[in-house]
Formats: structure tokens, sequence, C-alpha cells
């Protein structure tokens, strides 16, 4: 808090800034000297070593992080609540806080384990006596892991059931996975099957799974795809980041995201809610994670053939099939496991807090910032990170507020999503309570959830028109350490591509749905982006940080080996602070419709590869080139007349005609009708792609299915409905960045 | 031409209101002087009498008049295109032109009935003999109705077939005529059932029939239904307006609108396209419309019992049942009849004309004015009317516009659409290919079909926030005749309520599917009206001017019977030009939010009759009530807003904030998601209501379906779910509304 009020102090923005961005020239403002720059005020860099740093944060800049992350705070816990009263206080802060704040309550369908009832799995003799039970938490290893608030593991939204029966080593229990056990005549039929994290999403394992008969599913994290291998007390936490053995890795086994009983609309009180036994998306049958300290006694007595190599892992044994154990090995041949799972479905009342900064000139234009709340235990990583940036950009932002020297030209709506963890529910129910709003008025949104994955360099996904802006920010601010290099050209050194347009620039990855930012830009289409600093990939190859949704994401963890110092944090702050000022404050909106064209480019160059196939199907690729080409043109053209009227003087008309083109281009990409079976996915260009052709996802999905189903005359017809529906979209975004009187 | 081009030289619009919207408070206009409004250009009023205006007219103004309806130009024939180079000429005039016109072209699927296998109805005896055959074509009366150019009778998107079975009939052929002669004991398999027009859609005629196995459809006009009972050949046309024995509705049966191939995109050649097997929204069966002269020999031979009162007409019969002929008639008691249908599905080119007039201020707002150019036969009325309305708007503005004394503030948008008469599809095609942008950007769509219907009074059916607009423009202009009245003071003497908020007022109706207006308010959510002059309801109960869709819909009829002098043009030219120039050129938006109030009040009011049913599922009206008052609220508010606005002067991009809210308001309640089976269908206040209560469509018609399934979970469940869906949308309208950095 000191350094970073320190800032404030020392460095508030003059008042000549005060409405920076009406009538001011954007370009203009990389080339300003880096200390006039807001972003500046965001945990000022310090100088110090990393022991020196780490104490001194903890001393001065850490109180609140600790504050965040001190006890656990599931989602709707009496924490949680105690979180969004912290969160509404400080955005109501008479001295730092924003113009006004307040909650939103949604009754959303989550599941718990069953406290009198804990879940279960156990090793069973033929006569049903327990030889073997897995923890039913984790080990207390620091004293940070016990205590009536840490949720025990389980998988969120997996029925209860007690099945047993034989178990099976299903690798990440993918639809090929299950294949290849069928083909090797492994029986799945009745059987438990033990599968590793990864590959496919959670709730797919047991999907999967239960098509083949399989009655109950295990989930464990193998030291070869978290730890790089190690596995030993010594080598994991607390003496290194490495996951324990006892640690177990909580999550959301829900298929969609929202709230299960409301898709679509928001889940108020009073709103209609399917019948739970009506809602789809849960996995059908039970399924519990356990820690890789159990998966070895159960995955190390194996019985069966010798899995594939790539099957292998790093518990240090060989990995059979099964079904069943080994005849030499620690349990009776015939013993089987036991999955007991007692999960509970239950509405409960989940809060988000909104906090808005209102824009001097065009307070209808939002620029939103976000992050979730809620975390499986601690979170300190997951999401504390994130909120601490969160709530240092909000008060930085609200004392210059309060100040008076400063307001921005548009809106900023800050967030503190509920229930996140769940499946993104509380913004996935923002978006639909405010639909209508959020479509004719948002500029973008950011989402910083972890924001410190590892302390290497910037991480950023996104749409292509954020690029630009965020390329801006991160050239202008110094990296963490010692390099003297800027985040920019830090981050170009471990993420980079050859653009076509650019040269060699840092890689901005894709936006999926891995946090709140999949409702804004798949069932909204607003440009958006998730920000984090994160590990150097050369010297891990672990799936996401070691303790990522276990007991052990704690503070200590955080402050000894993700971020000592908290200097990645500050540069997250930094960056993300300088887009959300260059968002809200820019003249014209800092949204470089023209980097789709690559992108557009990329998708069009793997669709030349079907030409041929498709050709014979009498489907044309003509009209998706010409498409294509006709948004390079608009995108061209409009870039240069925002260049021509950045040399003038401009009419606040002719500003907001152009900033509106470039607002809701991303807009133009949805399709309520193109994606019938996916819940929310309306973005032709960002939906699911689930074919093997890097293209557009829908014709690369069809296309897939046609290739699999033969010759099958719907399916190709699906294929150019798809090409259709791109071509449809495209032409409209080209539409719409055309001059705007031009028929 | 010459009087209305007289006003322009008389009249132009000063050049101090060059950019009259900027900065101009609109309510003070309707204070101005008649004499200044550029809507007093449109056809200048004459005083002539009757006998005398219709000379001058047809020597002054007719000529355009004339040549839109001297040949036939049923879509995409020659003539039909030859009109759209007229249009295209005109709106690309050096001297009275638009800023920019063209045309946009789209591959439809249209049906047209065989030239080699003329469609027939034949009455044959037991061995197959012909004992009587319906007429081909039109009787030629006036000379007009000749040609090669006139297409036959028939029923579009009717399929090919010879059915032949008895005859029956059916009376309107909906649900409840079927079940009523089941009910009697009628036996309707493998019949041939002749149907009145009128009660129920054409289509739906063939889908019910279809459901009792009738094999084949017979529709006729009884002239109890459109000539106020007169039948006699002295009695009709050419001596009065009345449909002549031999004259044939013709009509499309297709069930949806917009392109049958191409459902929710734009029909482009390379576009996708269902295979027309796949296609749905087709009749079922073979059937095909006739005179009343030949349904006469039928309907009047008809055997079995007396149809019931109700079902009787004006042919001078008793109306039996059937099955089959009577015993002392024209046929032996077992003749039947053959239906021979011989349409053919083509897929043809269609164009759209567009003309733009580039606003001054505004560009990227576009108030749009539409209407259809082709015809069944000679469409003098349906659509010459509207064409010549439409021509005559363009060239007034286009002249002040190429004079350099005139632009609007916002963007005018002119549209000539195509194939209309087989279901709207031109217009349905431009709302695909141009959906974004127009969800964007469009203000309102005026649309004027067929502009007079008879001379009597103003009809308009629109959205609430349209009726404000219509009022003051109606309130400015004198009616035509000697009354001495306004359009607004005789309008109300013919069609009124009673306003809760505004004492007598006339009456708005509400906007179904029967223009090109439908996708404009159902699929894009645009404010739209329709405008016309029409009768007095008092002096016939025709269900629509006697020759529509006939070949008697000619120059003569209008020129003679319908309009004479054209005052009912001009008037109708004059108001919704003066709508066009009061949306495209006020500060701002005459759009009335407020006036929805009434509408949801009303559906309100309807929903409350349910209360005790709907309590007694659990399903509570209470945030409906919440909902409803949320959205009076934010609406009073803003409109206090703006009237303070207009007090001083106003920020240019506080105004525009203001007119998105006012824009976009429509928008709001659209739901993709409400409705999923009805194709375009989204607005959940205008959507098809099929229940009996006068609520919200989707409310209505949930409730309908859960009370005649009984106690139904799944019914009831639907209704709470469109009660939802209308609880969010009242809501994300009220935020729309609400000041824009409210929370």
């Amino acid at each position: 808090m000191g350094a970073a009020g320190e800032a404030v102090q020392g460095e508030p923005w003059s008042s000549d800034t005060k409405r920076s961005g009406d009538g001011e020239d954007p370009a203009k403002e990389t080339e300003r000297e880096e200390g006039n720059r807001a972003d500046e005020m965001f945990w000022k860099p310090s100088d110090q070593s990393t022991e020196r740093r780490r104490v001194i944060c903890c001393e001065q800049r850490c109180s609140r992080f600790r504050e965040l992350s001190k006890e656990p705070h599931l989602a709707t816990s009496p924490r949680d609540e105690a979180l969004v009263q912290l969160l509404l206080q400080r955005w109501q802060d008479p001295e730092s806080g924003l113009d006004s704040a307040r909650t939103t309550e949604y009754e959303v369908l989550l599941s718990f384990p069953s406290e009198e009832q804990p879940n279960r799995v156990d090793v069973v003799n033929s006569t049903g006596a327990i030889l073997f039970s897995c923890r039913h938490s984790e080990e207390n290893l620091t004293g940070e892991q016990g205590g009536p608030n840490v949720v025990p593991p389980y998988a969120a939204y997996a029925p209860p059931g007690t099945p047993q029966g034989p178990l099976v080593y299903a690798n990440q229990g993918s639809e090929e996975d299950f294949k290849e056990l069928q083909n090797k005549g492994v029986k799945l039929q009745d059987s438990i099957v033990l599968t590793r994290y990864g590959g496919v999403g959670r709730g797919a394992k047991a999907v999967n799974a239960a098509k083949y008969g399989v009655i109950g599913v295990l989930v464990y994290t193998d030291p070869k795809d978290i730890n790089d291998g190690k596995s030993l007390p010594n080598e994991t936490f607390p003496h290194s980041w490495c996951l324990p053995p006892s640690g177990v890795e909580r999550g959301s086994y829900f298929e969609y995201f929202g709230d299960p009983l409301t898709p679509y609309l928001p889940a108020m009180p009073s709103s209609f809610r399917l019948n739970s036994d009506n809602a789809s998306g849960f996995p059908p049958i039970p399924i519990q994670p356990i820690g890789f300290e159990d998966a070895q006694v159960l995955l190390c007595n194996l019985g069966g053939n010798l899995a594939p190599a790539d099957w292998q892992g790093g518990l240090g044994c060989d990995y059979n099939l099964g079904p069943g154990f080994r005849s030499n090995g620690t349990f009776p041949e015939d013993s089987q496991v036991n999955v007991s799972v007692h999960n509970r479905l239950e509405l409960r009342n989940s809060s988000n807090v909104l906090g808005i900064i209102r824009g001097a000139v065009e307070p209808d234009r939002y620029v939103l910032y976000g992050n979730h709340r809620d975390s499986w235990v601690h979170g300190a990583v997951d999401p504390s990170t994130g909120t601490a940036v969160l709530l240092e950009l909000s008060r930085v932002l609200g004392t210059l507020l309060k100040k008076g020297t400063w307001r921005p030209r548009r809106s900023i709506v800050f967030a503190s999503w509920g229930a996140e963890e769940f499946g993104l529910i509380g913004s996935t129910e923002f978006t639909e309570e405010f639909f209508s709003k959020l479509q004719e008025r948002a500029v973008a949104y950011i989402n910083v959830d972890i924001s410190v994955f590892a302390n290497a360099t910037l991480r950023v996904q996104g749409t292509p028109p954020i690029q630009s802006v965020v390329f801006s920010a991160a050239k202008q601010i110094s990296a963490p350490g010692s390099s003297g290099l800027s985040i920019y050209d830090n981050w170009i050194r471990y993420y980079n591509r050859s653009s076509s347009v650019y040269g060699l620039v840092p890689s901005v990855g894709t936006l999926g749905a891995g946090s709140d930012y999949a409702p804004f830009i798949h069932f909204l289409g607003i440009s958006s982006m998730d920000i984090a600093y994160t590990y150097d990939r050369s010297k891990t190859s672990a799936r996401i940080y070691p303790t990522y949704h276990t007991a052990f994401d704690t503070f200590d963890y955080v402050n000894k080996f993700l971020d000592p110092g908290f200097t990645s944090h500050q540069a997250v702050a930094r960056t993300a602070g300088s887009v959300l000022l260059r968002l809200s404050d820019s003249l014209f909106l800092p949204l470089n419709v023209s980097d789709y064209s690559e992108t557009l480019r990329s998708f069009l160059q793997a669709a030349e590869n079907l030409r041929v196939p498709l050709e014979q199907h009498n489907i044309s690729l003509g009209p998706l080139v010409t498409a294509v080409e006709k948004f390079e043109g608009a995108a061209t053209s409009l870039n240069q007349r925002i260049a021509t009227l950045q040399k003038g003087t401009s009419d606040p008309l002719q500003v907001r005609m152009i900033n509106d083109q470039l607002m809701l281009l991303e807009r133009t990409f949805l399709n309520s009708q193109a994606f019938p079976e996916e819940r929310y996915y309306s973005h032709v260009l960002w939906a699911p792609r689930t074919g093997s052709v890097a293209t557009f996802p829908g014709l690369s999905n069809a296309y897939s299915q046609a290739e699999s189903t033969g010759h099958e005359p719907a399916a190709w017809a699906e294929v150019q409905r798809q090409l259709s529906i791109v071509v449809a979209a495209l032409e409209g975004a080209a539409a719409t960045l055309r001059p705007v009187a031009d028929l």
C-alpha cells in the first residue's frame, strides 16, 4: 500500500490530462516519457534484491494480498461474502473509491461434497473388506492446509454414487484413449478407470468413459505432467514450488459455463430454472480426484498389459492397463476399487461486485475490467494474484478520481465475479442480465484472473484487435528483474511469431473458455483479453503452476516461489493498467481492426488445403476468398481514414462514428444460428474447434465430420452451411468497417 | 410531375435549414407554419372537383403511376427488371437523384405455374369425362386482363399433383372448421375441399386440411367477404370497385417469409441452400384458387347437410357441406373434382434497388424507407400506389439535394424490394445481408406498400415509439377532401382508442407479417411502421380492396374507384414524407419510448387475469410487475432528461448518447432463444400470438398450450420460461433507458 500510495502522491496525473482523450493523438502517447503515464503509478518499481524485495513487499505492499488469501474463500462461503464486503468498501471509499459500487446477486446451482459423508476411494477385497483408502484431505504440511474451511478434494457436479469394480488405467480419458483400450481388448464395462489430468476437459473424462460402460472415474495429477517429474516429499512444496504427493486438483466438471439451471437467462431468484434432472452438462457417472501419492498405490499395483509409452508417467513404476491388480502386488488380484461420491447440488446466492468510474466524455462507452473472487481453497495464486491487481488498479484510479484531477473519457467498470470456479458463473450471469446494454456499449473486456503464474514473461490471450494496444503498453513498461528490457522486449524472447505485417512480434494467444472472458467474447462478441505473467517454458513443462486448485496454493507459495517481491504482480498491474487507460482514454479507440486480417488469412490458407475435397462436393472457396479480401480492404481504408483524421482536429461525432465501427466489429462475427448445439458460443471465428484443420471452427468441425462420415450429403451440406455463415459474417464485418454512408 | 415539380421550385427549403437538425428543438417544429415544411412539397394539394382532379391527375401527375402499372411486373419478370432500371435511373438522375444508388441481387426460390400445362380444376364423372372446367384465366373485361404477361391464377409454392375426390365445403379451412366437419361425420379422407379466403393464412388451409387426409384444396373469394355481397357482372368492376365473378386472388402459400432455401443467410448465388425437398413451409398438398363464378357452380351443387349459418356466403344458394354433389343438381352425384396443379419451383435472380442520401451530421444513422416493386399482375394498387409515393418522395428530396440547399442530419435509405409477393423475400434477404450494419445503425423503417386502399382515412401500423412522430406529422397536414380537417383529426374519426395517457387518440395498429416491415421489426428489432390511406369501415366490410392480387388491379381501377385525383396518394406522401424528415432531421430522435408503457400495461393487465392459475403452478407475476414498473420509471426519466436538454444548447455527444438509447430500445426486446420454432421471430412483444389472452405472445401461447395439455409439468415450465424471458427483456430495456453511467 505504502509504495503504491507514494506513487499516487508523487506522480499524480497533471490536471491538463483530465480529459486527455479528447482531441489528442494516441499515436503520440507512446512517445511520451514514461514518468508521465498513469500506469507508472501501479506498484512503483523497486531495485532491491530479491530477498530484500520480498521482505519489503511483505511489509509494505502485501498486506492486502495476505488479507485476500489468508482464509479459504470458496464461492458463496462466509469468507467469500466477507471479501464481497471488502471490495465494496474499497470501491466506496471516500478517499480512493470509485464513483459508485454495488453488488448483484444470483441464485445459482453449485455442487459441494457432503460434510457428513466424505467422498471415499477404497480398495476392497472380494469380501468387501477395505484394504486401502485414499486420503480424504491433503496433508497439512505448513499449517495452512487444515481447518474446517478447506473443502476436501472433489469433482464439482459429479453425481453421487458408490460404484465398485476392477480398476483400469485410461491415460487422459480421451475418446482415443478409450478406443485404444477397447482395441486392446481391455474390458471397460463395469470398471473403474483411473485417469490423468490433462488432454481433455475434466468432465469429458467421465463423458467418454460412460460411453464404454465405465461406472466410476478417478483423476490424479501425474508428477511428469506437473512437477517435471519430481514426486518426493523433499522435492516438493514447501521445499520447492512442486505439488506435494497429497495435493489434489479440485475443479468443475460441468461441461458448459454459466449457471447450469438458467442458460441464457440471468439467475434471478424468480427466473425460470431447469429441473436439475433435466439440466445437461453434468458428468454422467461418479468421478473423484485423488493425489499422486494415492494414485501411485493404485497404478503401480495394476495388472494387465503394459500401457503404451506415452501413457507412462512419473510415479516410478511401469503403468499397466489392468483391469484389476497384478498378482504379486499389494492387493489380492480380485480386489476392486470402490468410489463413494456424496456430492450435493445446492442453490446458493453468489455475488458479483461492480464498481464504475463515469466517463467524462462518453459515459456510455464501457471498458470492463474483471476477475473472479472465489477460490477453491486459499486461492493465493488463483485468484488472489488477480484480485490484488484489481484492487491496486481501482485504488490508484479511485484516488486520482477523488482528488478531482482525473476522469477518463469513457466509463470504466470494475468487476469481481463470483463462482467462477464452478463454471464462470458470476460473469456469465452478468452478461445475461446486461446483455443489451453490454452489446450496445462495451468497448472491451480485460480479464486478469491469475496475474502471476511465474515471473518470466508477459503472456496475453485475446482477439486480434487488442494486440496493438497491449504491444503499446508493453513497450513502455520495464520488465521486472535487472535485464533493463521492456516488458515487450522481454516477452518477445519467450513467445513470438513471425507476422507477415510486422515481422517478429510477441505471440498473443487465443481465448478459449478458461476464465471469465468466455461469455464476453463468445456470447457477446466483445473484444477481450487475458493478461498474466508466466513461465519460462524452456525451464518447466508443468501443465500449470503445480499447486493449482489445491490446498497448497497459499500466500507463502506465492511469496517464496512464484513472485518474490511481487515484481511480476507490478508488471501485470502496470501493463493491464496501461491497456485499461488507453482503452478508456484515447480519442480513437486503440483497437486495430486490421490485425484481424492476419487471422483471416491464416484461416483462409488452412482452408485452401481443403480446396480439392471441397470442390469434389461442389463447394467453392471463391466467396470466402472474396470476403477476406473485402475485409482487408475495408480495414485498411478505415485505418487510413483514422490516420487522416488524427492529423487534424476532429469533429466529436466523426470520432464517435469511427469508434463505433471499431467497437462493433467484434459483434459482427456473432451468429446465433451458427452453432445450435453449443451453449453461448456464437463467435464464428473463435468457437471451439474440434476439427483438425486450423481454419474457421465451424468449417473445420463440419469438414472433419463430413470426412469421418464418408459421403453423407447432409454432412457436406453442413460444410457448405458453415462456409456460408463465415462468408456472411466477413461480408457483414467489412460492411461495418466501410465508410458509413456507402451502400 | 408538374405540380410537384412546382412545389420544389416554389418552396425550396431555405438554405439556413441545411442542417436543421443540429441544435434545433424538434418540439418547436410542430409550431412552424405549414408552408415552411418540406412535406408540403409532396404533390401539392389541389382544390379541383373530383372529376376535374382526375383529369388533371392523368395529365400532370399520373404519368409515372401509369408507367408503373401499365404492364404486369411479376417478380423477376422482364418488366420487373425494367422497373429496376427505371428506379435506378431516377435515383441516379443528376437533377433529382440521390447521393448514390445501386441494385443488390439475390438468387431466390420462386414458384410459377407451368406454361405448357395450365393448372386445371374440373368436375369429372365416374368414367373420367370432364363435365365442367373452371376458368384458366380471368375474363378480359376492359382489355387490360389479357396478354401473355398475365400470370394465370395459382397458389405459389403449392406442390404439383393431380388429386381427385369428392368435394367438401370447409369454410375458411381453419383447424376449427375441420374439427367441426369431423364432428359432423363428414368424410374428409381423400376428399377435395373448397375453402373461402380469410380467417387463416393461405398456406394454413392446406396444412390443416392435410391433417385430415384431404388430398387437394380449392380457395375462392366469397362475394360476402369482398364485395359486401355484390356478385353480378353489372354490379362489379368495371361498373364498381367490386371484384368481378372471374377474379381470382393469387398469393404466396409459403408459411414463413424470406427465401425458402436460405433461412438466416442472404441468398447469394454461392450461399448454402437447403434442398427444396428439405425446405419447410410449403403447402403439403396441391391447392388452387378459383373465382367465385366457378366456386358458385361447385358450391351450389354440393350435397350433404347444410353448412352452419356462419359458413354461408353470398353466392345466392345454400352452402352444403358435401361430400360430393347433390342428387338433383348439375352433376351426377358420383362426380368428383379433379385438381391439376403443375407449379414449378425455380431459382430466379431478384433485385432490390437501394438509394441513399448521406446524412450531414450522422451519416451512420439510417432512416429506412421502402416498399416492394413486384406485383402479381399489373399491380396498380399493390404495389404501384406505394412505388409512386416512393418515387415522389425520393424525387423531391433528391431535387433539394442536387440543388445543394438541403441535406438531412441522418442518412436516408430508400429501397425498392423485389419478390415481396412470394414472401417478403427481397427485404428479408436485405436484412440478412446487412444484419450487423442495420442492427448497429438503423433508426427506423418506414414501409409504404399499398399507399391507398381507399380514400377515407389514414391507417398506421407500428410499434409504440413511432406513434408520436406519426401524430405530429398527421396533425400538420390537411386531409384530402373539403372537410378542412387535418389528417390527424380526420383519422381519429375513423380509428380511435382511449389512451390512459393522452385521452382519445387515433389507434395505431400492430405489425404482423403482411409486408416488408416484418423482417425489420421481428428479426432486427428496428422500430417500424406501415402507412396507408384506407376505408371507411362503416361503408364496407371488404377483407381488403376487392381486386387485390387479381388481374383487375389496374390503373383505371385506382383512377376511377380508389383515389380519383390521387389526393389520398398525396396525403400519404406528405404524411410519410413528414415522418421521414422528422426521423432523419430532428436533433433528438422523435421516438417516444415512453409510449411503450401503455402496451406493457395492457399486456400486464391481461396477464393479471392469469394470476390465479399461474400461482397454482407456482408461477409468480411479481417480477413482471416490477419489470414493467422499472421500464415505466426509466422511460419517464429519460423523457425528462431530454426535455431538460432541449432547453439548453446540447453537447453533440450528449445528444448522440440519448439518441442511441432511443434507437436501441427496440433492439432490447429481441431474444434469439425465445421462439426456437419460429423463423426470424425474436421480438418478445410482437411475435405471433396464438393464445387467447392478449398478453405477451410467448406467455400467452405457452399458457394456452399448458391449459390445453392439462397439468403437464413441461408445459408449465415453458410458461415460466416465457415469463422469465419477458422479464429479462423488460429489465434489459429499462437498463438501456437509464442514465448510461448507472450500474
